[in-house]
């Protein structure tokens, strides 16, 4: 029996348990990271706005498509509406602007990509303008999230985004999300490694029938690239006993066992690595089967510690 | 020089820094719990429909007013819109229903209890509906905060809530309440002591100018009635250490220590007590001027432990 490797959301679609992630992916090398991605095997690709690739990123795709390595519709892609397009008025160019750039004509997946409203910021002033203004200050705008996503409504019913989702949204925001939405929204992104288990967040996106999407799933090491305090503080989960151990049982890599932790129940997760065998061993996270016990060992390192957090208390959403 | 015993609003109210909270008062002494904290020298009454205690809270007011104890004008009542009423068309009949109840024609602050929908419930059927639908179920409803709280200004615009706000809502609802929100939301009730200290959601506030309110300054000891678990996992604040020899250093209760921590920074605090003397004590928190250092060691109490914690995953606020 081979385990799964995509889950059904909600809406019908098939979305894959490992994609990934471009997240600090550098321009100069996303369009052969996200081409090698595609021949290794990866069918899904988490990108945004903020991340500044996206055309690079749809160059890999064009040439994998191109040289008949993959179609358009065996591919799931992801994009998202940064902060500073909150406004109704600018969700949908947003969306048709990160769909240009990728050289697509729909996303699979368009998420909001957190629930916070930063001033707008003209693309072809700035175009990946980040936390700042043209002053270089964080400014707020006064668009609320109900808004936005009746926006995003519209995005999918023009068929820009066959599925939309929401980021980084706590769950007092679903359990209100849940009653203004009139298109479900069919995937919850957030950070999830076992020091940060939420399994309170697993049990909210349950019961309302959101796939989760997990990001950060080697916990500090995913921020060594940001200097983040935590990667400091907290030791790697790549090195620590407890997952070193699990893997040689396994004949698994670490990052493997991190992985099927949660691709095995059910969680998509969205590594990346510039690094073609670690690629590919990866996506195979799904080939293993982790115990109850391994499970639970796993989880059992939860420290309930947020990397993501803190800021401006004006958008502190994680206060 | 005398320490300030009230904060002034946004709005420009005065409202008092510590009051009489009424949540699990019995029906039966609320009356005279409320006229004997009046004669104490109480001011702000925390009261709300689901404490199902508003009519004999309104008779204790109506004794004091009427033996020329206090007056209306020299009060500070609060009451708190129940879950079941969340449909824009529910709010402004529950003001009035609680208004009625306390024999009032205004409040000075009325806030959304929790940001929780829950099915209606005809109080002329059942008052106190609590957490269940007529068939026992916890039923949820598709009412969306933005909507309630345009009712809620409805109800200001009105005069029948000199103030409004919200409790129990996280920083991320905050965020997303000040792009919609065209009556300033004045107040945010939230669970807060020693082992919760929540400095973020203090420094949130903080930047939006609303008056941080918190309920069960005791900690683990404001549940007792609930029998609730962490009344037997974390030690009592009242009998810690670290508070009481504080105690002892000012001549004071560790009650008040625990309230002073919060009002000295300007926190409003809602004690309850059946004890006269107790009352009294309670009141005169303000009294006390804690050090630095003091005020540090409590805050290093600190264990980021909420009580008031999970429930149903579809309305799990603090998941």
């Amino acid at each position: 029996m081979t385990n799964a490797t995509t889950v059904t959301l909600q809406s019908g679609s098939t979305m894959p348990l490992t994609g990934l992630g471009l997240w600090k992916v550098p321009r100069d090398v996303a369009a052969d990271q996200v081409y090698s991605a595609i021949a290794a095997g990866y069918r899904l690709l988490d990108g945004a706005a903020d991340y500044a690739n996206e055309r690079e990123c749809g160059a890999g795709v064009a040439r994998a498509i191109g040289q008949g390595l993959v179609t358009r519709e065996e591919l799931f892609i992801v994009s998202k509406l940064w902060n500073t397009n909150h406004a109704a008025k600018h969700v949908e160019p947003a969306c048709r602007k990160s769909l240009a750039d990728w050289g697509l004509d729909y996303f699979d997946l368009y998420l909001i990509h957190m629930p916070i409203p930063l001033a707008y910021v003209d693309p072809a002033v700035r175009e990946h303008p980040g936390w700042t203004n043209d002053k270089g200050e964080t400014q707020t705008e006064r668009s609320p999230i109900h808004a936005t996503w009746g926006a995003m409504e519209t995005c999918h019913a023009k068929g820009l985004a066959r599925n939309i989702g929401v980021s980084n949204f706590c769950s007092a925001l679903i359990v209100d999300l849940m009653c203004y939405a009139n298109v479900h929204p069919q995937v919850l992104q957030i950070e999830m490694h076992p020091y940060f288990v939420q399994q309170g967040m697993i049990d909210v996106c349950k019961a309302y029938g959101i796939h989760l999407m997990a990001y950060s799933s080697f916990g500090p090491a995913s921020w060594v690239e940001l200097d983040h305090p935590a990667t400091k503080t907290l030791p790697s989960l790549l090195t620590l006993e407890a997952i070193t151990a699990m893997a040689k049982t396994h004949n698994a890599t670490p990052a493997q066992v991190l992985l099927r932790w949660a691709t095995q129940r059910g969680i998509t997760v969205i590594p990346k690595s510039s690094n073609p065998a670690r690629l590919k061993e990866n996506l195979a996270n799904t080939d293993l089967t982790l115990s109850d016990d391994e499970m639970s060992t796993i989880t059992g390192l939860d420290k309930n510690f947020r990397i993501a957090a803190g800021g401006d208390p004006r958008i502190n959403i994680w206060a």
